[in-house]
C-alpha cells in the first residue's frame, strides 16, 4: 500500500497552506444595510464628527455654569427660562447671564450656553408647579446643584472625530458596525467577495439524498455539511454533485470547479485507492498542487491540502465525522483568509469539566466529540465516543474536544476546553 | 416628572415576559438543505437504521473471524481470496472456512463473514506481491493477527436505530444535523416559523441614513443595529421606518406592524415625554399591555416590557449603545421563545482578566462594553467606558463585561466572564 507523505501537525500543515495562500478576493461595494457579516477591504474614515452638534444628555436645562456654581438646596440658583429648544431643529434661543432653555436629552445646545442642569435637580417657581412643558412666557427656575462647563453635554466628535479611521480593513461586520457606518452616513461599503466554494462528493457507494439506498449504498452526507459549514464561516457553497469513482470523470468535474469558483472541496472516497486517485487529480490541476497529504490529527489523518493558483484545495476523508473536523480546520480558515478576516471570530470556546478520562497516543491531535452539560462545580464535557463514520456522533455532541499533540491522554476531573459546534 | 414603575432585575423582568408568551410560532415544511439555523418544530424519528447494511471500517479482507484465531507474525492464518465486493453494491460473494473478500472502506460485508482484517495486518503470497487489486484469479494471503467477531464493522444500525428520536424538537439545525436528516432520506423538515420583527424608530431628531444631518438632526443608528440582531436570532426584520414625535402617527404605525408582524420593537426618543408616549402607544394595543417600564441595568434603565395577544412588545431607550443591550437582553430570548428554541446558543461567554477597576451601584446589574486582548495570564477584557449615546463604544469594543446584580463593581485582576457580539 502506498505511503503518506508529509503527515504534518494541524498548526504546520495551516501555516504551509497560508504560506500558498498570498492574496485575497478583491473588493465589491454593497449597500451597508446587506453587509451584516461581510468582511471590510478598506478601513472606513468619518466624513464628518459624530455628533456634529453639541447635544444634551438628558432632560433639563440649558446653561451657562457660572450661573449655577454654589448652588445648593438651601440656597438655589434663580434662573429665568426663556426658551425652549426643539427635537430635531438649531438651538436659536440666545442666553443672557441669569437664563436657561428647555433642552431634551439629544436635542441641540445653544451657542450661548455651556452645561446642562437636568431637570430632577431643579424646581420651577409658581404657577408651573412640578408641570415640565414648554410655554412661551418666560418663567423661573430654581437650580439645587452647580454644573462644570461642559457638564451633560456630548461634544462635537466625541462619538467619532473627523477623519479618523472608523472600522480596520478584514474587520467582520456586526450590528453595531452597520450603525456606525450609518450614523455617519456611509450607506456603502467596500467588503471582499465572499468566496464561491466547490463541493463535490465522490464514490461509487454514495446516492444522493433523494435516493433509496440499495445494498451497499449510501445517501451522500459530506456536500450538506460542509455547505453548512462553508455557510457559517461566510462563504457561498456550490454543489457539483457526486462524482463516479473514475480518474476521467473526477479531472472533468473537478477543472470545471475549480474554474467556477474560488476554493475547491472534494470528499473523497473512503478506501485508500480511492484517496490517491484523489491526490492525482488534485495535483494536475496546476501549481503548487498538493502540498501535503496527511495531518496528524485523529479523526481525519489522510486529509489532502493544496493550492492552485492562489485557491485552496481540500481532500476530505469520506468519513462524515472526519469530513466536518477537517473542514473546521483547514476549510473554515481558507475560507476566512481569502476575505482577508484579520481577527477569526473568537466566539465557540467554552473550558468545562471532564467527566470520563480519554486515552491518546502522543504526537497526535485528537479531537472527541462532547456533549455538555450543568454540573455541581459548573459545565461539564462527557465525551460522545463512536467511529468516524457515524454522523451521530457529532449530532448528539456540543462540541468538540481536543486532546492536545503532545498529551497522552485526559484525566476525568481535568478542565478542558471545548470548542462549540 | 412621571414614576417609572416596575423596574425589575432583569432576570425577573424575563420571566415576566415569558410568563405571558405562551405560544410559540406555527410549524412549516422546508427543505432540510435549507434548514441551517431554523428551529425543529417536531421531533424526527429515524426511518430506517443507519446503515442499513454491515459496513466495512477499513480497507481489507472479510473473513469468518474464527479462521483467524491465534494468527500472528510467526504462525499466520492462510486463507484463500475468492472475491472483491465491488463499492456501492451487494456482496453477492460466499465464503466457505477458509475463504476471505477483498472489502474496501465502506463497502459491504458478505452475508458469510463476520470480521474484517484491516490489509496492514496481511501479506499477499506468490505473484501479487504487495499488489492489491482485484483479481478474477482466486489468491492466498497471510494473516498475521487473529480479529474477534464483529471487528471492524459497523452494524445496522449502530449510528441511528430504526425509530429513534434522531433530534429534539426545539432544536437550532446545525451543519452536521442537516447530514444526519439527508443521510435517512429527511429531504423535508418541519420548522417553527421564522419570526416578524417590526422596527420603528421614532423621534423628531431622527432622519434617514441617507439624508444629511441638518442642526440638531441625527441620522437613524437603532433600526439598523436591532435589524442585525434579529437576523443573528433567527427572525426577519421588517422596518417601518422613522415615525414623528406625535402619538397618533405612532398608534397607526403600531398598530400596523404588530397586525403584519409576530414581535413589535419601538426605538423610542430619548427624552421622558417621549418615552411616556410610547408606554401609552404600546398600551393601548391591546391586552395585557405594557408588563414593565424600567428594568434595573446600565444602561438601559428605562426600557418598556410588554405583550399583546401573544406577541412581544419592546420599547428601546433611545440611545444606541442601550437599545443593543436591552435588545439583548429582552429581544433575543423573545425571538427564540416565538421558535421555541430549547437551548439557547452557548457560544459567546469567554472569561478574562480584568485589567482595570470597575465602579458600579449595588441592586443593578451593569453592562460595559469591553475590548479583548492575548495578556501574560491568557485572555484580558478592557472596559471601553463611554456614554451610551456613543455608538463607537460598541464598534471598539468586542463584547460586552456584567457586573453582577448585587456587586459593588469589579477589581482589576479579578475572572470576568465577557458576553461576546
Amino acid at each position: 500500500m502506498p505511503e503518506f507523505f508529509n503527515v504534518l501537525p494541524p498548526d504546520e500543515a495551516r501555516a504551509l497552506l497560508f504560506d500558498y495562500l498570498t492574496s485575497q478576493l478583491p473588493a465589491e461595494s454593497i449597500p451597508t444595510v446587506e453587509a451584516l457579516g461581510r468582511i471590510t477591504a478598506v478601513s472606513p474614515r468619518a466624513p464628518h464628527p459624530l455628533p456634529n452638534f453639541r447635544r444634551s444628555t438628558m432632560d433639563g436645562y440649558a446653561v451657562k455654569a457660572s450661573d449655577t456654581f454654589g448652588a445648593s438646596d438651601t440656597l438655589p440658583a434663580f434662573l429665568q427660562v426663556v426658551g425652549e429648544v426643539p427635537m430635531g431643529a438649531a438651538a436659536e434661543v440666545e442666553l443672557q447671564t441669569g437664563q436657561a432653555a428647555i433642552v431634551h436629552t439629544g436635542g441641540m445646545i445653544p451657542d450661548t450656553a455651556d452645561a446642562v442642569v437636568q431637570i430632577e435637580h431643579t424646581q420651577t417657581i409658581g404657577e408651573y408647579g412640578a408641570e415640565y412643558a414648554a410655554s412661551s412666557e418666560p418663567f423661573e427656575i430654581e437650580v439645587l446643584r452647580p454644573v462644570a462647563v461642559g457638564q451633560n453635554v456630548l461634544q462635537p466628535g466625541e462619538d467619532v472625530a473627523e477623519g479618523a479611521e472608523i472600522l480596520p480593513a478584514g474587520h467582520r461586520l456586526r450590528p453595531q458596525d452597520i450603525g456606525g457606518l450609518l450614523a455617519l452616513g456611509l450607506t456603502e461599503i467596500s467588503v471582499t467577495r465572499q468566496p464561491r466554494v466547490a463541493i463535490l462528493a465522490t464514490g461509487d457507494e454514495v446516492i444522493e439524498p433523494t435516493a433509496m439506498p440499495g445494498p451497499g449504498q449510501i445517501r451522500d452526507i459530506n456536500s450538506y455539511t460542509v455547505s453548512g459549514q462553508v455557510i457559517e464561516a461566510g462563504g457561498i457553497p456550490i454543489r457539483y454533485g457526486i462524482i463516479p469513482d473514475d480518474i476521467e470523470a473526477m479531472r472533468q468535474a473537478a477543472r470545471r470547479a475549480l474554474a467556477e469558483c474560488d476554493m475547491l472541496v472534494m470528499s473523497a472516497g473512503s478506501s485508500v485507492s480511492v484517496r490517491d486517485v484523489t491526490v492525482d487529480v488534485l495535483n494536475e490541476l496546476g501549481q503548487p498542487g498538493v502540498l501535503l497529504h496527511g495531518v496528524a490529527t485523529r479523526p481525519g489523518k489522510p486529509t489532502i491540502v493544496g493550492v492552485v493558483e492562489g485557491k485552496p484545495l481540500l481532500g476530505l476523508p469520506g468519513n462524515p465525522v472526519s469530513a466536518m473536523i477537517q473542514f473546521d480546520m483547514f476549510g473554515t480558515p481558507a475560507i476566512y483568509h481569502l476575505q482577508g478576516l484579520q481577527r477569526p471570530p473568537r466566539r465557540g470556546l467554552v473550558w468545562a469539566t471532564l467527566t470520563q478520562n480519554i486515552a491518546s497516543e502522543s504526537g497526535r491531535e485528537d479531537y472527541v466529540p462532547a456533549r455538555l452539560s450543568d454540573g455541581p462545580k459548573g459545565l461539564q464535557a462527557t465525551p460522545v465516543f463512536g467511529k468516524s463514520n457515524l454522523i451521530y456522533t457529532l449530532v448528539n455532541a456540543d462540541g468538540l474536544l481536543k486532546v492536545p499533540l503532545n498529551k497522552g491522554g485526559l484525566l476525568a476531573g481535568e478542565m478542558v476546553e471545548v470548542k462549540l459546534f
